[in-house]
C-alpha cells in the first residue's frame, strides 16, 4: 500500500501556468493572490494526505454494513476525519463569504476536492453531496429557509444529501411518486428513496435531505414534480435541534465499491409523515435540481481524476519498486525493475498523460464557472456559461470513463498483485467504476451533449471551443519540433467538427432525430472528450517547450513534452476512430433484434 | 440476478457453420459426428446452467476466506458440483481414449470448456489447472508417473495445480529458488510458491502439485529450473493413499474476484522436505511447462468470452426488464424499456458483436490444434501448428481485455444496479479482471507476438492469416450489400500487415531492436485481434447473407448480420488506429522520466 501524495505540483502547472490565474481577476477575487492559493492547496494536501488518505484502505474493508435500529455504523476514524474537514473550513471553501464560505475561486474548490477524493473517495461523497444542497439552498431556498440552514450546512456540522431515485424512478425521474401532502406552513412526505449517498451517519449533528416529490393535485410527469427539504432532526427557530424526524434508513447497499460511503434506502413517513419544506416553486422540483446537478456532474468528473491520479502513484511506486527480468542488452541487460520495460512504461506513460490531459480541461471548465458567475461583463458571463455547459458533460462523461480505463490499467501493472486486494489497486477500479453511473449515467451526459448543448445553439459553443483547438493545432505547427502534435491534433479538431455537425443535422430530422441523437451522443462524446483533452495538451506542450527553450533544466517540463506528445499522437487517434463509428450510421441499431 | 443460459446455438453455428465441423475429419475422431457433438455440447450445458450456474453468486458471497489447519473450507455446493463434473466424465472430455479420456476434438472441448466459465468461473478453474497437469504428465512424465498419476487426474478423482510463481519470480520465472533435494528416487523440495490456484481443497482426495524448483548444482537462470510432482498425499504403489507430503496451505489471498477459487500459499518443506518427483529432464522445467502453457492460455481467453457471454446475456435482459423513458414519437412516444433508446442498444450490440467475434476466434484457434495433432499429414500438421501459436496470445490477450470491457459495460447497463452486488453484474467485472494477468499478464503475451511469434519465422504464419483476411474482405466486396464491410476489412488488412513489417524491422534494430518489440507489442497486439476478429465476424455475414438469401427467416442470421456489420464497421476502426500509435515511434517511452 503506498502514501498518496497530493499533485500539488500538478495542479499549480495547470492553475498558473496553462489558466495563468485567471480567476483572480474577477472581482470578488481581489483579494486572492497566487501566494494564498499555493498556501490553501498546501492545507489541503496535507489534510488529504496526512488524514485522509490513510483511512481509505481500512475504510474499504471495513464498510458501512452495519445498520442497527436505523444508524449506521461509519468505519472508524471517518467521522474524526470528517470533523477535521469541517473544523478546518474546507466545507465553505467554494461558498461566498456572505454565506459564510471562503469565498475561493471555483478552480480552487476543485482542486481542493481533487485531492480529497484522491485520498478517499468514499469519504469525499458526504461534502459533495452536502455541497449539492447549499447549492439547491442558495439559488431557490426562501429566505427563511437559508437563515435556518444554510450557515450549518457551509460549517459542515450538518451534511447534505439528495434524494432522487426511487426503485421505479432512476435515469427518468418523470416516474417519482413520493408524495408530499401539505400541512400548514409545511409538508407531510411518504414515500421510499433509494441510492442515497450518506443517507445516514452520525458524524454531523444533523442530515438535511432534499427530497423530489409529488403534490396530490401535481400533473404527471415531470411537471408534477417538487423540491423539498427534509430533516433529520426537526430545527427549532432558535436553531437548536427539536425531535426526530420520520425519515428512517431502511437499509444500506452491498456494493461494488465505496464502501465507506452508506448507500441509504430511505423511507419517508412510515408514521406521521416527514416534514418537510418546499424549496423553490411547486412543480419546479427537476429544473431546481438540475440548476445544482450540472455543478454536481463537474465535481464527479474531478473525483475520478482525483482516483485516476492516485492510481497513477500506486502504479509507478510499484513499477519502481518491483524488480522482474532485465534491460536490452543496448541498455545494459541488468536486472531491473518493470519500470524499465517499455510495455511497462506505455501503460505508465498513458495512464499519466491523461490523468494531466483530464485535469486540464476540468479546470479550464472550473475557471468558465468563475467567469460565468463572477465576471462584470454580462456578454462575457453568458459566453463562459454556454462554454461551461458545453464541457460538463464531457468532464463528467469522458473523465469518469478514462477513470476506470486508468484505474484497471493500475491494476494490470501490478500483475499478479494488482488481483489482490491489500496492495490497493484494486479498490481503486471498484470504486470509481460508479462514477460512470451517478449524477446521470454517462449514457445521459452524451445525450445532454449531442442533444441538449448541441441542438439547442445549432453547435455554436462547440464550434468557438473547435476553433480555439484549431488555433492551438496552427501554434503547435509553428514549432519546428511541435508541428507532428500540430497536424494530428488540426486533423482531430476536422473530425470534430465534422461529426457535430453531422450529428445536429441527423438530430434535425423530424422522423429519426431523436433516435438519431442517442445512437451518436456516445462516440461523439468520446471524440470531443479526445480532442479537447488533446488540446489541452497540446498547450501545455507550448508552454513546457518555452519554459526550456528558456533555460529551465526541469525534469517536470520533459515530462510534460512526453505526456502531451503521448497524448496527442498515440491517445487522440483512439478518438479519431469515432468519426467512422458516427459515418457508419445507425441502421443496425435500429433494427437488429437482439435476441 | 438472471440465470445462465448456455449459448448452445452461437457455438453450433460456430462449429458447423464457420468451421464446418473440420476437425470431425481427422482420423482420431472418425466415430464423432455432428450429431454426437450437439448431444455432449447439450449435456454440459444442462451442467453449466443447472448445477455450477446456481453456485456462482453464493460462491463469491461465501469465498474460501476460511483456512484452518492447512484446510480451506470451499463454498457450499462446489464440492458437490466438482463431484458431478468429474462423475459426468467432463474432465476427460478432450484427452485421448488411450489415457482413459472421451477422446473428443479441441473444439468440442473448448466449447464445453466456455460454458462451464460462464456458469462459474470460480469453480472452472480447478478442472482449468488440473487440465495443464495432465498435459504436463502426458507430454514429459516418465511411464512410472504416468502409470500412478494420470488416469485419477483424467477421471477428475484428483485435482492438479501449477505451482510457478514466488514472491520475488512472476512474469520473470528465471529467478525462482524454491529447492530441489535429490534424496533416491525422489527429491525434497523446500520454498514457498505463492498465487497457487486451487492450491489446498477437499472436494477431491489427492491434489497434484507441479513445481518448479531448482535442483542443489543447477547453474543461475532459466536452465537450472526443473519441473516437479509433488502429491498432497503420497501414493503408494498399489495407487492408494499413503501419508500426507510435507506442504501445506500457509494462507489464501483476498482477492477482488473469483471468490469461490483458493489462491494459496503453498509452503514446501516446512519439515523435512516435500516429496517430489522429476518430471521430463532436469534443467528444461521452464520449456516443459510451456509446453502446457500454450494451452492454458488459450483456455483462459475462452474464459474470458465465457464471461463475456453471460454479460451479454444479464445486460440484455436486464434492459428488457427495466422500464425508464419512452420511445422517440417517430416510435410511438410510449413508456418503455432501457433496451428501446438507442444508446443502450449500442452498448449492447457492441457487447455481443464482440463476444460473438472472440468465440468464433478462438474456435479456429482450437481447430488448428486439432489439425496440429491429428492431421495424416505433416507438413499440414506444421502449419496449423504455427497458425495456432500466432493466434494463441491473441486469442489469450485481447479475448480478456476485451472481456473485462464487455463486462464493464455490462454493469453499466445496469446502472445503479450494476453497483449493487446484488445483480451479480459486479462479480463478473470483478472475476474476470484476473483474465488479462494470470497465464502471462496480457503484456507478456503481447511480447510473445511481437517477438518469438512474429519474428522467428519473419512474419510468415501472421502474414497467411492476413492472406485469408484480404480473401474473405474481397468475398465481402463482391456482395453488393456487404461491400463496404469489404472495404473496411480490406484497410484493415493493410493496416495489420503494415504494421507487422515495421515491428519485424525495428525488431531486427541491432540497438534498439528489443525495445521496439516491447514498445510496440500491445498495440500490435490490439491491432491484430481487431483485424482477426473483424475478419470471423466477415465470414460470419457471408454464411448469414446466404442463408437469409436462401429463404431463412431465422433472426438468428439477421443478428449475426448486424453483429458482423457493427464489428466490422464500427470497433474495427478503433483497432486500426492503433497503426497511427505505431507509427508515432517509441522515442517518449524511451526518454521520459515518469517520476
Amino acid at each position: 500500500m503506498y502514501p498518496y501524495a497530493a499533485p500539488l505540483r500538478d495542479l499549480s502547472f495547470v492553475l498558473s501556468e496553462m489558466l495563468e490565474h485567471e480567476s483572480l481577476n474577477l472581482a470578488p477575487f481581489a483579494e486572492v493572490g497566487p501566494e494564498l492559493v499555493d498556501a490553501v492547496l498546501e492545507e489541503a494536501a496535507k489534510l488529504a494526505s496526512d488524514v485522509w488518505a490513510p483511512l481509505n484502505a481500512s475504510g474499504d474493508r471495513q464498510g458501512c454494513s452495519r445498520l442497527e435500529d436505523g444508524s449506521v455504523t461509519l468505519p472508524d476514524g471517518f467521522a474524526e476525519a470528517y470533523q477535521a474537514y469541517a473544523e478546518g473550513g474546507w466545507n465553505g471553501i467554494g461558498v461566498s463569504e456572505e454565506r459564510g464560505g471562503q469565498g475561493l475561486p471555483e478552480v480552487v474548490a476543485s482542486s481542493v476536492q481533487e485531492m480529497l477524493h484522491g485520498a478517499n473517495m468514499a469519504l469525499g461523497l458526504c461534502p459533495m453531496l452536502t455541497a449539492g444542497a447549499i447549492e439547491a439552498l442558495a439559488h431557490h431556498g426562501s429566505d427563511e429557509l437559508q437563515q435556518r440552514y444554510l450557515a450549518r450546512l457551509v460549517e459542515g456540522s450538518w451534511t447534505g444529501t439528495m434524494n432522487l431515485t426511487e426503485p421505479q424512478a432512476g435515469s427518468d425521474l418523470s416516474r417519482v411518486r413520493t408524495r408530499a401532502v401539505p400541512e400548514g406552513d409545511h409538508y407531510r412526505l411518504f414515500g421510499q428513496k433509494i441510492f442515497i449517498t450518506w443517507g445516514e451517519h452520525e458524524a454531523a449533528e444533523n442530515i438535511i435531505h432534499l427530497v423530489l416529490a409529488r403534490t396530490p393535485d401535481a400533473p404527471e410527469g415531470n411537471k408534477g414534480i417538487s423540491l423539498f427539504l427534509v430533516p433529520k432532526f426537526l430545527v427549532n427557530e432558535d436553531g437548536s435541534l427539536g425531535e426526530r424526524n420520520d425519515v428512517v434508513c431502511a437499509s444500506i447497499e452491498h456494493k461494488m465499491g465505496i464502501h465507506g460511503s452508506p448507500t441509504c434506502t430511505l423511507s419517508f413517513g412510515e408514521k406521521d409523515g416527514a416534514v418537510g419544506y418546499l424549496v423553490g416553486e411547486a412543480g419546479r422540483g427537476l429544473n431546481h435540481m438540475f440548476t445544482m446537478m450540472n455543478e454536481a456532474r463537474h465535481k464527479v468528473g474531478i473525483q475520478g481524476i482525483g482516483v485516476a491520479e492516485r492510481a497513477c502513484q500506486h502504479a509507478l511506486a510499484y513499477a519502481n519498486d518491483r524488480s522482474q527480468g532485465r534491460t536490452p542488452p543496448s541498455r545494459g541487460g541488468e536486472p531491473c525493475t518493470i519500470g524499465e520495460h517499455l510495455d511497462v512504461r506505455r501503460m505508465l506513460l498513458s495512464m499519466r498523460a491523461r490523468t494531466d490531459a483530464l485535469r486540464a480541461l476540468a479546470l479550464l471548465c472550473a475557471q468558465q464557472l468563475d467567469v460565468a458567475r463572477h465576471h462584470e461583463d454580462e456578454p462575457r458571463r453568458r459566453e463562459a456559461q454556454a462554454r461551461a455547459e458545453v464541457l460538463i458533460p464531457v468532464v463528467k462523461g469522458f473523465s469518469t470513463d478514462q477513470a476506470v480505463d486508468i484505474a484497471s490499467l493500475g491494476v494490470q501493472v501490478h500483475g499478479g498483485m494488482g488481483f489482490i486486494e491489500e496492495t490497493g489497486a484494486a479498490q481503486l477500479l471498484r470504486d470509481v467504476r460508479i462514477a460512470p453511473i451517478y449524477e446521470g449515467t454517462n449514457g445521459i451526459q452524451a445525450l445532454d451533449l449531442a442533444g441538449r448543448k448541441l441542438q439547442r445553439d445549432g453547435g455554436a459553443a462547440l464550434s468557438l471551443l473547435i476553433d480555439e483547438v484549431q488555433a492551438t493545432a496552427e501554434a503547435l505547427s509553428a514549432h519546428s519540433s511541435l508541428a507532428p502534435l500540430g497536424a494530428e491534433l488540426a486533423a482531430g479538431a476536422e473530425d470534430l467538427r465534422a461529426c457535430a455537425a453531422l450529428v445536429l443535422e441527423a438530430g434535425a430530422d423530424a422522423e429519426r432525430g431523436a433516435d438519431a441523437i442517442q445512437a451518436y451522443a456516445t462516440p461523439l462524446l468520446s471524440l470531443t472528450g479526445h480532442v479537447l483533452c488533446a488540446w489541452q495538451m497540446g498547450r501545455a506542450a507550448i508552454i513546457a517547450r518555452a519554459a526550456l527553450d528558456a533555460g529551465s533544466d526541469d525534469d517536470f517540463y520533459r515530462r510534460k513534452l512526453a505526456c502531451a506528445d503521448f497524448a496527442v499522437r498515440q491517445w487522440l487517434p483512439e478518438g479519431r476512430a469515432q468519426r467512422r463509428v458516427i459515418e457508419a450510421g445507425f441502421d443496425e441499431l435500429l433494427s437488429v433484434s437482439l435476441g
